[in-house]
């Protein structure tokens, strides 16, 4: 093993569409994202910044050279981190919700104002954050793919059923999670249904058939999902993703992955 | 191994002051807790509810024997959940966010409608979610108290770091966490606050002296909680604790505990 970190010689910056995105994006504004084009995380603050109009202006972080300007601002060094008004803000989907509380004449409202929807959303915000995102990772860094492994299988299974627990709370028409048009809950599980396909390459597949009846309704929701521009205006060309997840599907020091990613330690 | 499970036998119902505060909630209400005794996230929403003055009702629960009504309006069975209109909320933070929202009129407000103010107060509840309490559970589970591993010191160590971070951040005079008032931040951190006592019991103690200069600060915040009325009224007696957090500090079997707590895993 190589003294390097490694995800040192990580690519630096946005390719595909999100190269443009950036571009767009890079002139001085007092809202400032530091953001990873790779990472899910930052992803979502982006989907909310493009899908509300925010002016913002975006920074691309090398999350293993963190500059100078973000440590001052958050000692932490976290990507996502938000500076607004000189102060930071971090943690993804608290992110997500300051920025429809802190604009509230941009439309659209991603997150109601009624009490008990808006608990409602937040349990399904958490359940992506504490279930789904946990069990794709597991999936992903799991060091087998033998059917004849239990264990395997168990670590599969439990993320098609995070993703089967969400799909029957989806509104049974849809296209979205609460109806035909998107809420903050699809925009916070949007990044990882980008990246399911990283299982057909790494782990033989994720077999949605184990969905049932539900299939369906999931890929009538990641279909919506895909079609939607500031979807497609966040993406970098597929095979930019690729070495970064063979890295982590390919048994990369778990202790330094955790040590540098930005939220509680998960993968990107 | 008994086939029963090590916390069938859980005493049934709250004690000391808290059976007080449970016998004068007995009643019927519109909104029902479904609670458990010796449970903080349980605490925490009840701390809200009584600080906030909502009428509710108290329905305590033995997570080990569900109560049929509890599943069908939660089928995971989790308590804290919070019956509203008759649909069900759970995830104690969720649910204390969600009193805040849905009752505008009760004083004391604990959540500031101030945007940048409100998410940095999220960031904070979240710091004790994903960093105190996991903390303090892996600490308190260490099947070690030798200070000659370096293993117990490190995790030791980490709980007493997540403290010192939480407490760098509190206004400098306090005595709360943001000032002479406290808000959801305070309420969410006390019920561990209030069981550390149990690392002088299993643990060989805290050693609170590595908060260095800090240290005062944090003492200055517990002795304000203690004081309140409401963390009284919610505290059942000592001796009932005990015999709980010792099954946890001596290897109770971890599967089980995964699978029969309330969120995320963690210990009572």
């Amino acid at each position: 093993m190589s003294a390097l970190h490694p995800d040192a010689n990580l690519f630096p910056h946005a390719t595909g569409a999100a190269a443009e995105m950036v571009k767009q994006h890079s002139k001085e504004e007092p809202v400032k994202l530091y953001a990873g084009w790779f990472c899910p995380f930052t992803q979502r603050v982006l989907l909310l910044l493009l899908e509300k109009r925010i002016p913002f202006q975006y920074i691309e972080v090398n999350p293993y050279q963190k500059p100078l300007s973000l440590l001052k601002l958050n000692p932490r060094g976290l990507i996502p981190t938000l500076s607004y008004e000189g102060k930071a803000l971090y943690e993804s989907t608290i992110i997500c919700e300051f920025l429809e509380d802190a604009y509230p004449s941009h439309y659209p409202r991603l997150l109601t104002r009624e009490p008990f929807e808006r608990a409602r959303l937040k349990i399904w915000t958490d359940h992506i954050t504490s279930r789904v995102v946990p069990a794709f990772d597991r999936f992903l860094q799991y060091q087998s793919i033998s059917l004849k492994d239990p264990r395997f299988l168990t670590i599969r299974n439990r993320f098609l059923t995070s993703l089967y627990e969400f799909t029957q709370e989806m509104h049974p028409i849809g296209p979205y999670f609460t109806g035909k048009e998107p809420c903050i809950v699809d925009y916070v599980l949007a990044p990882w249904a980008l990246r399911i396909w990283i299982f057909d390459y790494f782990k033989g597949g994720l077999h949605l058939e184990e969905l049932g009846e539900l299939r369906g309704r999931w890929e009538k929701w990641v279909e919506a999902i895909e079609e939607r521009k500031s979807i497609q205006m966040t993406l970098s060309a597929t095979e930019y993703y690729l070495p970064i997840y063979e890295r982590y599907a390919d048994d990369a020091p778990q202790v330094e992955i955790e040590k540098s990613t930005g939220e509680k330690g998960g993968v990107f």
